[in-house]
């Protein structure tokens, strides 16, 4: 790793050399604000309102039910998986979009648990996003299982002949921890259990390898650094070798082997076409498909090696003003986030909103700044950070009263 | 019953008094085609456009993250869940917009199998649409009860103290039989089980009291009758004395009692909340949302009248030309579509649509037509109906080699 940028003529100098440079006009970005939220919604691609806009107009308006086969919308949901899945190490075939992260998990947690059947417990990360918890408690209910919860770090103290399926996220939500898939895979395997990744803080920013690591399914959304829009459809991924054993539980008909013979008793589909569940949000998935334009031609390496110059620059700048931050100084244990510690944490993301830098608060004391390679400059993010320091030499944030006085700047 | 419309001239007289004439100017509808299919995908509202675009451009693309309270992306899926509920028969707070039909089958058979404890039994239609009982099959699998198949003509004869969640719906897909929904609730009820009911093709076309009938739970699509777009979001109903219980297990964050705290442990939210799942999708809740303004003083009385006098206007044709149909003479058992019963039933739906009626084919020998009230004229039904018997006219049809000459017209 090159040493992290310290000054305002550096971050200067690595936006004249930036290989990526040319991406961020592929984004309508907001003015005068440094968006530092795409973790939690991407910024606005510059083909997308074309796209919505023809999909509504002609596809829909003038074309009407015939655009299931004509404008491809019978087969977008397989055409976009492929496309998410390039990003993310599968090669095609193997990844189907729609629904959301939530409903994926529960399909993707009861196929692997029947793929392992006799086995009754399910691991899940103590700290996973809760939607992640709350679908494995659930299905653990459902299939008679328990469910232990357990950092990813400690995975191995409850492997062991019961354990059917591990799900974890690769990238902690809050702190941006990125976890050692490989090792962590190579362990689940080792006991016999079958492995399920969220990518939801990885599809878009970090390069990942899904195939090449072995994963067994994988569970992604695409409103974050896939910049698909708001509550743009997630995605599923099934490992070929799984997919024409895969019993899943949200069997819709569009998953059925001869969809339009409408047939009463269900028989799934072959390859990963089975995931399909029901009809798909065509607005929503050409949105985001038109969204996975802006990756076109960029390097995933060239993508990391800024998310990581961009987060490193945050940490070092962080340093020299004494706040602490839970995201690992370790660049390969690091996502695309730098979520910073500091008293006030609410009322300062506030006071940052308002003078135009957004993050975003995690309670009880983070403040979570999330950094999307293909839009942001160096010189941008350091500005950022020089208005946090003028935030905090207010000295006003340290004192009881901050949050008040934070509410009305 | 006014007597069927039975010439071209008296439907033009009944367009000329029609009281939702005005309703038809609410739409784009495609140039020199008659769209008989709004039962699959409904025609394109003229509010949609501009309200996806400002939804694209300035909530997402302008004020990005800050959307979910400043443009009420947060609340939108109740909002929209509660002008629904209105077309129903649903008071406000019982039904909630998202996912699709199929993922709100699944949660609501299961949430209905709960609250009937100690019952084994899941009955469901022979003939219901094929993903009502492919879910139906699965979590009856799940939770270890049987399914049982049978018309809701039959149910009686299989009600009993083991049953305890009877799915059907209300308009059957195919035939467009309107079932006595008051009837088949009462004599659920009666036997100690819950009633579910599938909307799909009632909603928008075909008035219902889901809290007069005492339904205890319902779910629909809305981009048939609704015209919400293509996969437009689905919806749910919880009857209100039924919420507090509901035992959901498709439990996203969304519908956890306090998302924000990011809890590990799932709580879920009172009242209808709980049926939020994850994300919802936006772009095309904002698409059904406009979609909805079409039914803005309408009257659902008005609405059914029309509707019928279009169905009785076809079957009447039909007569004349000795078709016979599936579909209910009855007027109070046919929901909005005429199912006609053909040789070379798919080929002559291609014909048609060469010929600018659009309809579709049910397998094995359905054309079925369907009839939006609130962009169709009289006269123009009329006209497909002309063109209907022009097709058959030729006698080309019944000739074993119309397939492959109507292909090519």
């Amino acid at each position: 790793m090159p040493e992290p940028i310290a000054s305002r003529a550096a971050a200067q100098a690595a936006d004249e050399a930036d290989p990526l440079g040319y991406a961020r006009a592929r984004f309508v970005l907001p003015e005068g604000r440094v968006y530092l939220d795409g973790n939690s919604l991407g910024a606005l691609p510059t083909g997308v309102r074309d796209a919505v806009q023809d999909t509504v107009e002609r596809e829909w308006g003038r074309d009407l039910i015939g655009s299931w086969n004509s404008n491809g919308w019978w087969t977008l949901p397989a055409r976009v998986g492929d496309r998410i899945g390039a990003l993310v190490g599968a090669a095609p075939s193997q990844v189907m979009c729609g629904d959301s992260t939530s409903i994926q998990l529960f399909q993707a947690l009861v196929a692997l648990a029947r793929l392992n059947p006799g086995r009754r417990t399910i691991v899940t990360d103590e700290a996973n996003f809760p939607t992640d918890q709350y679908l494995a408690e659930s299905v653990a209910r459902l299939l008679g299982m328990q469910l232990i919860r357990v950092s990813p770090h400690d995975v191995g103290a409850v492997l062991g002949p019961d354990v059917a399926v591990v799900s974890f996220s690769a990238v902690d939500y809050r702190t941006g921890q990125l976890w050692d898939a490989a090792a962590v895979t190579q362990a689940v395997h080792a006991a016999g259990a079958l492995m399920l990744w969220d990518l939801a803080h990885v599809a878009g920013a970090v390069p990942f390898e899904l195939d090449a690591l072995g994963a067994d399914a994988a569970v992604g959304c695409s409103y974050k650094y896939l910049n698909g829009g708001p509550g743009a459809p997630a995605w599923i991924y099934l490992a070929a070798r799984h997919q024409d054993g895969a019993d899943l539980p949200l069997c819709g008909w569009q998953g059925h082997v001869a969809p339009f013979q409408l047939d009463a008793v269900y028989a799934p589909a072959p390859g990963v076409e089975r995931a399909r569940i029901g009809t798909p949000p065509v607005l929503a998935m050409r949105s985001l498909d038109a969204a996975l334009d802006v990756f076109d031609g960029v390097s995933l390496l060239d993508l990391r090696a800024k998310s990581l110059a961009l987060t490193s620059l945050v940490l070092g700048y962080a340093d020299a003003l004494g706040v602490p931050s839970v995201t690992p100084r370790d660049p390969a244990r690091r996502g695309s986030q730098v979520a910073l510690q500091l008293p006030f944490a609410y009322e300062l993301t506030q006071a940052l909103i308002a003078r135009g830098v957004v993050g975003d608060f995690r309670a009880p004391d983070l403040l979570r700044l999330g950094f999307a390679p293909l839009y942001l400059s160096y010189v941008e993010v350091w500005d950022a950070m020089d208005t946090l320091r003028a935030v905090l030499e207010t000295e006003a944030w340290r004192d009881p009263a901050f949050a008040t006085r934070a509410a009305v700047t």
